[in-house]
């Protein structure tokens, strides 16, 4: 340990259970690392408290001494979020043991939810009393409510519900003097100044450490209909998006995806078939909802719709799901792209978004742009068209060496469509947040008007900067203790 | 003018039409007053600019010669908010000029609208392409985009579409050093660092001017159906939101009054009718909705939702607007309750808001606190239930002095109510903000955390504290200038 992290020990030893400070290095070394492995931090004192009064504990210790703290929770960070600096200097603050679902008013349609419950854990809980919560994605499994909430998660309901940001309904927080913010209560007006829920959303755990949150929750789903779509072109695609919305509010998502990486998913996927018998250019995965006191089924609807867009020409073929299985067959396709063209060879991945309108010509002219300028990749864009949220791949000419061309193309790759994204008005992290993976790509493409706010803003709150420092804005190395 | 005003105008004189720079006192003196005559300030200079550019040269330069700015839009607010500070050093920034529409996209249910629009032209432009923008307030002939996102409004369209938190989709603003920040693009997922445009709104012009805002439009109602019904108490109402709003998502509005608020229309609003033959202690005014394509009319699903709660006795009584004029009708004795209650007396009233669950023992329970505390006065709530939002009127005694009465006894009733408030997890301000007339209460009743929040927030925004000095946080007063 450094000689600040001994003091934070010992300013701490008194006071907090045993349990709570961990120095084995055996049992930090997985959290040094993220989950896929791509980053690498080293961290000799990891803390583990069990209540909010406990974290504002050891954050008014960590800022007397000067140590960083890495607030973590499942890991599962795309952007390096979560992994501590190089150096050994910080402590990793897990939140994992703040596991308790504090309340849960199904009438209300809230839960306070404490930091280190895990998604998948709060789906079953909900699920007992008749509601959901109605955000998912792959890492349910393991990602947690706080990081959900610093990471402003979205997932594959965002179409209908929106982000963490709609889902929120109000925050506890460890501020970085060790103060406890108490905004849990859900108010759906409330105007007493800056709204400090909204600034600590997505601040990636950089402003402050969310302890808590009073999380909305829906009825549970009592029938779906899923579909799948064989359509000419993005732009058809975004015809009978704007189409299902108008005619029903239970449009939980629209997945795009190219031919490409349908085909790659049945080369690679084993126990996958196509949907349709036909081929297309593009594809579209439709799923429909509704709760169980709705007043009309979701097949309905879904038959309707597509049925008129068969007739006049705007798809070219559909096949609505037959039962849970089949839905759940064609969800798989959906979910299993990534794994798919991780097989086919490297590829330089991007998390971005467009304006929903600029979309279908972001997908075709962007993919033209980048195989024109990079002989021998070939581009294509993916997933949730209604959020105007693509994973915008380009994979690497056939026979390149991975490594190689990860470390060497797939930046300048990365920096070309992260300029093509810009230019159309979009944000070169849609989902995923900045971290430590997009820190250079933020600073290199933001207005000197949002990297001033953004600094100015984490100075203030965070004068000493330790609270998960070199991550979302680079400040000024931290100056000696005082 | 002072030495500060008369250098800043030195500065902007050859770079700005003259008619940006008003120093006439008659042209300039409606706007030092606000709307209500309660609150009166001075200044001594008017900007008017008609561009975002124009705006940045100014704040850049009043930020150079620290005069300090009041951003204004259609001078509505019900806090003092857009009132220049008395002593005459402040130059009102009238946003009134910049009223353009810059454009409005009907399919993406998108426009993007300057500062200056008034919310009733944006109704009626919305209108023609068979949009709506669901947000209306009593002053929406004269409020402006740019207030009601600079104040948060909400309205009586919360209780489905939320505040303008919810129908901001993007922001363009002048940050305190003349920095434009350009964030207009409608981006569903983004997660690059902050949110600027959530820390903007409601930030009551305090970090920088709002210049256009990117909302959304939603399609124009087609149908409603309007309902008054009688209850025996606030919770068997709460009751019933929650069941109309589990059978429809077209519950605009549930406004909830007690006997005595409609009495008092009844008896000083000529023309006003009881809607229901026999007495109630409480009232209920319901909204439902459809636009053109929906596939259930809302008369069906109020007939079926109130013959169930007649049915088994959640409700006393219940009629269905046969008319949009009795639909009308029923509207007008909801927004003649202030009008009505006015006449009756003076009284102290309170824009607060409690988590919904809470409000209906709420409602009760602080009445009586009061009227046991304050022997004479009459205290009752009346509001937005859905939104956990009432206006909480306590009146005078009979024959109380009103001018003696509003000013030593009103404000410590009013503190009393705060108590209560924050005692049930509430908000002392839920729709109208903060401005002058908060400040104290904010103060007296925020965490530590809270306040320095904010206040560090402000300071490292605004750091010469040129930006509506005086509302929404109080600083230090600003510097001399260097």
């Amino acid at each position: 340990m450094t000689p600040d992290q001994i003091r934070l020990v010992d300013a701490l030893a008194g006071h907090l259970p045993a349990r709570v400070i961990v120095t084995d290095p055996a049992e930090i070394a997985p959290w040094e690392t993220d989950w896929r492995g791509r980053w690498h931090g080293h961290a000799a004192l990891l803390l583990a408290p069990t209540s909010t009064a406990e974290v504002a504990a050891i954050v008014a210790a960590a800022a007397a001494h000067r140590v960083p703290l890495v607030p973590q929770g499942g890991n599962t960070s795309m952007v390096g979020g979560a992994t501590p600096p190089a150096d050994g200097g910080a402590a990793i603050l897990s939140l994992r043991r703040m596991n308790a679902i504090r309340s849960l008013d199904a009438e209300a349609g809230l839960a306070v939810v404490e930091a280190g419950v895990i998604l998948a854990e709060l789906h079953a809980v909900a699920a007992t009393v008749g509601m959901r919560f109605p955000l998912s994605l792959g890492a349910k499994g393991s990602a947690t409510i706080g990081g959900l909430v610093s990471t402003n998660a979205g997932g594959t309901q965002v179409l209908r519900f929106g982000t963490m940001r709609g889902l929120v309904a109000g925050l506890e927080a460890v501020l970085p003097d060790g103060q406890i913010h108490d905004g849990l209560a859900a108010l759906k007006k409330d105007n007493r100044g800056y709204d400090l829920t909204q600034l600590l959303i997505g601040g990636e755990g950089t402003l402050g450490v969310v302890t808590a949150a009073t999380v909305r929750l829906v009825p549970a789903v009592a029938a779906r209909t899923v579909a799948w779509v064989g359509l000419a072109d993005p732009a058809a695609a975004l015809t009978l998006l704007r189409r299902f919305q108008r005619a029903s509010e239970g449009v939980e998502s629209f997945e795009l995806l190219p031919a490409e990486s349908l085909d790659a998913v049945l080369r690679h996927i084993p126990g996958t078939r196509a949907p349709l018998s036909g081929a297309h250019p593009w594809h579209a995965l439709i799923e429909v909802t509704a709760a169980h006191d709705a007043r009309e089924a979701p097949a309905a609807i879904v038959e309707h719709m597509l049925g008129a867009a068969l007739a006049d020409g705007l798809v070219a073929d559909a096949t609505i799901a037959a039962s849970e299985a089949q839905a759940d067959a064609f969800w798989r396709i959906r979910e299993s792209i990534s794994e798919a063209e991780r097989a086919t060879g490297p590829a330089a991945q991007h998390d971005i978004s467009v304006p929903i309108e600029a979309m279908p010509r972001f997908m075709i002219e962007a993919a033209a742009a980048c195989e024109a300028r990079f002989p021998g990749t070939r581009a294509s864009g993916f997933g949730h068209l209604g959020d105007g949220n693509v994973h915008f791949h380009v994979r690497a000419p056939a026979g390149a060496d991975r490594t190689r061309w990860l470390a060497q193309e797939a930046p300048v790759v990365t920096q070309f469509v992260d300029d093509l994204v810009v230019a159309a008005g979009g944000s070169i992290s849609a989902e995923h947040g900045i971290g430590q993976m997009k820190l250079g790509e933020l600073e290199r493409l933001s207005s000197p008007a949002r990297m001033s706010a953004l600094r100015a803003i984490k100075a203030a709150l965070d004068p000493h900067n330790i609270m998960n420092p070199g991550k979302l804005v680079a400040l000024a190395p931290r100056g000696p203790a005082e």
